[in-house]
């Protein structure tokens, strides 16, 4: 019953938007549709192919013309969103980690984003800290081919040795709608799934493997070339109706050549740019509520 | 009368290899199989859609697998094959310039590639010359957006300044079938024409534009998503046959937002870094026939 | 009768404030410490070490500690210079330089501050174009090793191609107290002389060069070693009388290894990103006075 | 009694070279020198500011050079050396750790070594494993101003998991001779301590601290300012005999703005990228004696 293939759980409810087991609630807020779906039982998350939990997405076209208010509208909502989901501070840090690999321009938003993270944690109890700053620390793990550990390692054993708060992961995720490229964000308390994501993680990043909460932010940068092709035959086939039949064609090609290929803006660069500079907002202010947008950026240089 | 589109003139040749004006000639050397597409009249050329020339295709499918063997074997044809097209040495240097986009995996070919370009020009007359070595110096231009300078007034400029005998542009090329991505390197002496890249370059950089001999080096990196579209659709249609209906198909495709799409692999990072290591290993043997292999990595460090 | 090596007009006059041919007026601006040097004679010129022109400083030791109202001064009052300096506009572009080193820390300020100014003169006439702004192309031209081209001869064949109004150069510089590292600009209409710089330019950029107005922007990042040894001595043996003594001194130490040393702070790294914003942010204000920073940062991403 | 500041055990012994409770033993091999000092005793250690353990440094002048002939022959020694040190291979893997900040170029040797180490960890098991292939995992832990976690929490937290058989360090170290800069390595197996390196390790990297052996591997990339100081008023004022009283100048000099200087040569970006080769190749065939160069190279492509 999964359709074609998505990380956004917004685009599993777009065909049927009520869906037994889960609830999804539009609404708007200046240029920015923001939808939340609610996976309440295990048999919806498993015909949605999504697991229990929340799953906010807020979507912004003007984004993609690298509209300045729309960036700061959508930063605003995606820090109050993020407040609400990160508990309360105390001494423990928050640790962010930002998932994908910088060599592939459409997986780098997580690294990209790091970069632009107040990290807090060292300033503590220094003459560089400010009075009411939370504790940040930061990591690109990078990728396996890389350091040959598993992201899921690194982040295990550095919550076992810093005992955060809260882990929240960026990622870059695929869309089913190309449209949605750039200018949708998602947040969901749970976690990282395998198979999910450009890099397609194999192993969780949840709750129950990390025993602390989990926050994830994604940016969808890809769709898969199995559901263009998927989507380009059903535009022209004009035969939309035959979902099973796309459904099973899609799965077909999943198996060739086409399983291993991604679909990206040429513009690319630009969008993960803009994008990461949303998201380390929205972070920065949710985890630093006392200071101002200029004071984040002067301790960032 | 165009098919699908591809910077691969031996793409255009698939179908049918006997063409009025035109000629491919196809053989092997090991593991490399080398086709040569001569096109001779104007006619071939407006319908073919590429200008009148020679192109040269060396494809090995190992390369995909990392294979040292395949890629030495690559890289010595194409030093062969360069120092044919590069008119034999005087003092005016060779050109080489990485065109594309640092910031975006599949277009940064041409600027990795410059990276591993031996430059000679500043040692010539130095301590550091050696006896033999040819006068090479290399430019990545970098992108419009971030300039506000064009590649080819760019490469115009150091052309009027510079004087070389020739130009040796390398770029990231569209192909046709996804299976040629990061295996195949094309070799002309027609230079760029507008269009044609990841980057889709506005102006020539023709001998007609900048006076001297252009050799143009290219590997495909990606496929357009109005052309992945359209082979989808023939592929389960099962109407390969009616190849002007799926032309105007790609057509319509290329005038919506798949126009700006790109399909490239998800393990584009390693191929764009194997096929530079690959392409500047022929050019050093081409323009510097004098000095082996370890010299050259030592002059490099 | 040149003294120790700089390349801060200001530090030259330390020690003399009136010197034939040469006046210096110093004045404060809140926390930033203004001084101009005008070299008015031939003869003060050769004296000094410098050629005939202004060279106006502007230093605010804040800046060292990131302080973000010290940078915002700093940019405003440099903006301010630059759009007195820069001719009023009209179609011609502004050519902004990068000069240096991105692979040496303390010789990125050039090109790092290049990735911040806002390039335009591509999108002018284009639907991103707003009211007033005017004409900027940027470049970094990398170094000698890497392109065998000299950054003269690229500047010079860009000057011919573009035409621009004015050549904007940034550079990283060498001064004599290492307390004025990262906390000090000078901007100079006198363009880049050979020698200066921490990469030692070879050759001149300067409107008699170029044939158009060349303003030089520069911040100190090193001090070279035998100036340091040359001071150290001079604290240690309490004879800061003996000034030809340690000048000579100081000749003796270049011609050794220590002429090839530079002396930089170990945090350069995070110097160079705050002044790099610094600049590119005076050079924004004075080239788009109809922009406001949040436009500017928007069109940036 | 400590003379001036070094992280090369062998320059503390330079003057003499006969001390109790430490042992020195130098030899040749073709252009290289080699030197190994073993300090014994807790006395000795206290008196030359090292920890127990054995130093083993090699040297040729002709690496600054860029000869080949010399980095081969040292990167040779050094596998051989590291092979000795790295106790015979079972499924364990080593961790690589590449110290020190990317950003700052002297500081960034280890990260750059990093990178040219071929990681195999993932591929074991997999058809890429080649037989006889050891399981090596990399990673650059980055600086605790970009994290917030420090380098010793990092490799901490990943040796707990990982269980290594040993963890391999490199980093960039202080000479006191700027002569030895580029062209030294030193191997020891007492791990890192607090207060060496360019960028000054706070905590130590041991067997103690981590529960597994530790193997430093570092190349000199800069001199303290101080040391300059001192060595060039020994010089000048020809006083070498008066050690007291330079030693306790020097103290005073760190104490200064002085102490935060470090000094490097221009062509400190070649000089890195170099021995970054060096150390890379030295490791690779120490932990993969089954492979060749070039099945190494083509492996990490």
């Amino acid at each position: 019953m999964i359709a074609t293939r998505t990380d956004l759980a917004m685009e599993r409810m777009d065909a049927d938007s009520s869906f037994p087991g889960a609830d999804v609630r539009r609404w708007e807020e200046g240029d920015v549709q923001l939808s939340e779906v609610v996976i309440r039982t295990e048999e919806a998350a498993k015909n949605l192919g999504k697991p229990r939990g929340s799953y906010l997405t807020l979507e912004c076209r003007l984004l993609r013309e690298h509209d300045p208010d729309a960036r700061l509208a959508m930063a605003n909502l995606l820090g109050e969103e993020l407040s609400r989901m990160v508990a309360p501070s105390d001494d423990a840090p928050v640790l962010v980690v930002g998932l994908g690999n910088r060599g592939v321009t459409p997986d780098a938003l997580g690294p990209a984003a790091i970069d632009k993270t107040l990290v807090t944690r060292h300033m503590l109890g220094s003459e560089y800290a400010q009075s009411g700053m939370r504790s940040v620390c930061a990591i690109a793990p990078g990728v396996l081919g890389v350091t040959g550990i598993e992201t899921v390692e690194m982040v295990e054993s550095l919550t076992h040795k810093l005992h955060p708060k809260a882990v929240l992961c960026i990622d870059s995720l695929a869309a089913r709608d190309s449209g949605r490229i750039g200018c949708t964000v998602q947040i969901s308390n749970t976690g990282i799934q395998p198979g999910s994501g450009v890099g397609n993680h194999r192993r969780p990043l949840t709750k129950e493997s990390l025993g602390v909460d989990v926050i994830a932010v994604g940016v969808p940068t890809v769709i898969y070339a199995a559901t263009l092709a998927r989507d380009a035959f059903a535009l022209l086939s004009g035969e939309g109706g035959h979902e099973e039949a796309l459904t099973s064609m899609e799965r077909e090609l999943l198996g060739t050549d086409l399983g291993n290929l991604i679909v990206t803006p040429r513009d690319i660069d630009a969008i993960v740019k803009n994008c990461a500079t949303l998201i380390a907002g929205g972070i920065n202010r949710a985890l630093q509520p006392s200071l101002n947008a200029s004071e984040i950026a002067a301790m960032m240089d």
